[in-house]
């Protein structure tokens, strides 16, 4: 063919590709390359959160991040308020423990149909106010306009100590995999009703052991590729060490309890990496520290970049696909 | 009636009220009850921006808004993407302007249906980066989902100096009320196409001689009643001197053109208030200052609480009725 036609046909393409075939990665990067990242910009587009500096703060970088929760999307039309407020204020949490940062304050944009009852949008905002005060979180304002359905749109902004947040780009080969909590309980209902791992989140950046950190909110083998394709390692999942959570176990649908625990979104658990020299010390220390939330050696890094590979109970190492949720084009393991 | 009788029906009234019935404002002020704010908050719900403060910034404080742009509401379907993205950094943009603050950083949560053009996308990407990098505003992240129509939620992060952010709760009775610009043009185009008013809004807090400002989002009159009402005064608009836009000289759809000024939401101006006796010094600086900008004195504040007048070329006072635009309730002046 011409190279003419060619071109011609290759910018048709692009003209008529939808963010459903491009998919939400492949999405960001591209927009990402529009927007210019200067101004006291530590950590931009990419990571859980983005982390900025001012002159004039001599101690703490901020940390900003926002979260979308949709009717039909991240929670069902009948769906509890109080649950839904919740899990809006809880997904930005979730973001802020994952650089290890401390909670300060949230804007809220309020997206509702216009015959929505005052009750339901209250009971909503009673669920944001007690999830973020636990967390020591203020909701100092927002927007609300009407719309299709209702949605929530959270903007926290955290703190960390200049210079510490945990990134998702930290890891090196060897480092050890941990993850805490269980995993595979989101469609039984986790993903309205878990708790966010900011105690944790903190006390893993303040104990400086932590090489990466990310939350795990797309799926653990999804997530864990992230941190393996930023960090420029590879990954090796020991399966037998995954901590299958008991709603996972019961196992409808078809799917392996295991296949839940690797590749649902929305556990809201932490997966972070620590050097080999300083695991058993952490885990030491955490059972001390957290006698309710369990911690579990997962895996390890390795050289092979982007390369995910799980080890079964019968040794052989298999390359794991890639299984998480990806907006626009959805999930189907 | 009973009293359990009418305490029922009272109770199943609220049960039944929707936000329509209710109304933007009432709801927020419903919202602001479950919200408690504590935690370095200097200016909470109700105001343009939220104003925060942290112990180890010694000189600024941080200003915090954010705001929606939804298809249908905000802009029409066949919109032009640039100008969609324009829009959506330019009003959180003009809310930093109200309080006098300059722009750092935002987050964008894009929300759009899964067939939707990359093309598109990134047309209103290039927008929002446009209007944001020549106004110092660097988007350093957000979060993308899947959704029935599309809307960009904007948050974005500014500064200002210790204790020195304008509020619209510091007028008082005498103070001169001036507005930006002129008023108006919105239905003709301008709602997407303002400059958001930065430079005057930083200039003006500079000077330390405005009282209080707001920007002109929900209509001339509805937006001085709101300055009015949180100042604890009244206000008395001189219809002479409104700068009534060329695009509302236009006429269209059988209203008068100071009808358009005074109620047609999204102008995008700032309006502030200045004590008397500062008032000539402000103006003969502003016109050395901004030259293609104008700045009119539009009336003066009252001693009438929430009691906003106008007066017209025959002298007579009539009290204005309140048609600024509300969400949820809408506009029909």
């Amino acid at each position: 063919m011409p190279e003419a036609v060619t071109e011609f046909l290759n910018a048709e393409c692009l003209l008529m590709t939808t963010i459903r075939q491009l998919g939400e990665r492949a999405l960001i990067k591209r927009l990402g390359r529009l927007l210019p990242q200067t101004r006291g910009v530590i950590v931009g587009i990419g990571d859980d959160c983005a982390i900025v500096r001012t002159v004039s703060d001599k101690s703490y970088d901020l940390v900003l991040t926002s979260d979308p929760v949709i009717e039909g999307v991240h929670f069902a039309a009948g769906e509890k308020p109080l649950l839904v407020g919740r899990k809006a204020a809880g997904r930005v949490l979730s973001d802020l423990a994952a650089v290890g940062a401390e909670p300060l304050w949230a804007l809220v944009d309020l997206v509702a149909p216009a015959d929505t009852p005052v009750t339901k949008i209250e009971g909503i905002y009673r669920g944001l106010a007690g999830m973020a005060g636990r967390h020591g979180l203020t909701i100092v304002g927002g927007d609300t306009a009407g719309g299709a359905c209702l949605e929530l749109h959270v903007f926290a902004v955290g703190r960390v100590p200049h210079g510490r947040a945990i990134l998702r780009s930290g890891a090196k080969p060897e480092d050890v995999v941990f993850v805490t909590g269980s995993l595979g309980g989101s469609r039984a209902g986790k993903h309205l009703r878990f708790e966010p791992r900011l105690a944790q989140g903190q006390w893993i950046r303040a104990r400086g052991a932590a090489s990466s950190m990310i939350d795990l909110s797309d799926g653990m083998a999804s997530d864990l590729r992230r941190v393996a394709e930023m960090s420029g390692t590879g990954a090796l999942i020991n399966l037998a060490g995954i901590p299958v959570s008991t709603e996972a176990m019961k196992g409808k649908g078809g799917r392996s309890p295991l296949s839940h625990a690797l590749f649902d979104g929305e556990d809201y658990e932490l997966l972070f990496t620590v050097p080999v020299r300083k695991a058993a010390a952490l885990e030491r220390a955490w059972r001390t520290k957290f006698t309710t939330v369990r911690l579990s050696r997962v895996g390890s890094m390795t050289a092979g970049r982007g390369n995910v590979k799980c080890v079964g109970p019968d040794g052989r190492h298999t390359l794991l696909k890639d299984g998480g949720y990806e907006h626009f084009i959805g999930s189907d393991t």
